[in-house]
């Protein structure tokens, strides 16, 4: 569990000579710290007389963006695990046919098992983009700044996954997969591009009027 | 020190209604993840036969890597006291007009203080996009999605950390000093943004080769 992880160590692990947790993992995390950055501007929403009207969609925001914040943080050991199992198939024993055989066959899964955790980090971030406008639209305009911080950490994390997902598939050669993996790709990341510009635009117009 | 908190005591005082810490500490936390994945691009390539050539480089860059990814750990803390700082100010008597003016004198001291906050994190992320750029263009190539995030990481930290340099400012009437750290914050800003205009090349380049 990284939860139980400190600061300190989670930092030490990735700048250290073991290949994981690294960038995919970071993702995660930074989706993680979008989805709790969301949650805090609902908690200084909810219960304020001057946002009485929208307490109860603040309400639903909120256990929506802790649910993905949970989601998250498993994805970061989970996008370790997944890079672990293609290092362990690539040390499989290659002296014989079938032995290559089985080796090749145990390196192509594991890839693509290590492409679909980033990817499943993509979508998630949507998700949260989604929250996070609603929040930076109809949340507590002093902490606009922190709606602003949790989208900016969300696009990061979907760029940064978006690089994880290429980089596996670059190792495949099943190009029904890849090539429709690769639009995927492209697709949440315009998308993502195109929400946090709106989402950017709001926290524009509101530090103005602040 | 957040280094011996544990990432879900962070993320979880993070989401709380607590507004520090807020976007501004992961603004400074996320400068940390992006200088210890470049550390790990440097441990990745130092002492393997291929890159010997740039071996003595990278280790000056690790050693500058690991220096500010300490920096950013300190300014995650920094950066919630500075806040708290300023809660406090606000929290000062306001019932004679000596109280007044020395409340008023000591809210303005404690938000100037919280803009420089933001903005040391800014300088510092400009400082690490440059070895971020060394790490990409001539550390191990399997290692070269990591730069990437890297670099993903550390623009997202100096956009975020712009964000509360900004609203900080907003709460300030000394035209000299808030139209300065203005025009300081949009040339940090474009910066930021041209190094990672290069690294993205850079990685892109090496992703098509690899």
């Amino acid at each position: 569990m990284p939860s139980k992880r400190t600061m300190k160590m989670f930092l030490d692990d990735l700048a250290s000579s073991s290949p994981a947790p690294g960038g995919g993992s970071v993702a995660a995390f930074s989706g993680a710290l979008g989805a709790a950055l969301t949650s805090m501007v609902c908690h200084l929403t909810i219960g304020k007389k001057k946002y009485a009207e929208v307490e109860a969609d603040l309400k639903k925001i909120l256990a929506q963006s802790e649910e993905l914040r949970s989601t998250f943080t498993t994805l970061v050991d989970k996008d370790t695990t997944a890079f672990n199992k293609v290092m362990e198939a690539y040390g499989l024993p290659k002296d014989t046919d079938p032995q290559k055989a089985l080796r090749s066959a145990a390196i192509r899964e594991a890839t693509k098992e290590a492409t679909l955790v980033p990817l499943e980090v993509m979508k998630h971030c949507i998700d949260a983009l989604a929250l996070a406008q609603e929040a930076a639209s109809r949340g507590n305009v002093n902490s606009i700044s922190d709606a602003g911080v949790s989208a900016l950490m969300l696009h990061a994390a979907c760029e940064s996954a978006a690089l994880n997902v290429r980089i596996n598939l670059n190792a495949l050669d099943d190009s029904d997969f890849v090539g429709w993996k690769t639009d995927e790709v492209a697709s949440l990341l315009s998308t993502s591009r195109m929400m946090l510009d709106e989402i950017q635009a709001i926290v524009e117009e509101k530090m103005k009027n602040d």
